[in-house]
């Protein structure tokens, strides 16, 4: 039996890198939201069903932190905080729409 | 300022289960360096710096049960254990390389 694996390696670090990002839960779902447009916390907290506001909060100042989301504040009156995928944001869309696919058809998922 | 993220759903469902599978540490490793071709134990060992046994057949077997890698036993003598994805695991594998390249590209990867 040949072994075939010996020195394959599909750029590891960089796959590992970003499921440390994107495997947390809800930032795949936050980043996937977005991607409608930009959005005031509130309407992304209806959009992630389920998400509780401080975890929200933290997960899109991590997102930030990563350059995946840009906070903006409009000073208004009134003020308005709101959060839009940047160019790196908006580049894993089609990642994350892939990904959503081959999980639809390969994972055993409920209806919904 | 437009809210356009009001209904934006794009397969929630599905991108969560994949990163349930595949957010998990080690296992987008595995299935990359499976890309290479059948492997056994040993060699997967090898190929997925760090892990250990214990977490390994872990893995594997998670992965098995996914229906992403398939287990074989060659009876030998001497009997050999190997493991080969599945065609569900091949059609990741694009997938995880496009991660990989948005990865590097986007976030802040170590040198490598």
């Amino acid at each position: 039996m040949a072994e075939a694996a010996t020195a394959i390696h599909l750029c590891d670090t960089a796959v590992t890198l970003a499921f440390s990002v994107l495997g947390k839960r809800w930032n795949g779902m936050i980043v996937s939201s977005l991607g409608g447009g930009r959005a005031t916390f509130v309407t992304l907290r209806r959009a992630v069903t389920g998400i509780s506001d401080t975890v929200l909060s933290d997960r899109l100042a991590e997102l930030a932190h990563t350059g995946l989301v840009a906070r903006t504040v409009d000073a208004g009156p009134p003020i308005t905080v709101s959060y839009a995928l940047t160019e790196s944001g908006q580049s894993l869309l089609p990642i994350l729409s892939q990904l959503g696919e081959w999980a639809s058809a390969n994972l055993e998922v409920p209806a919904h």
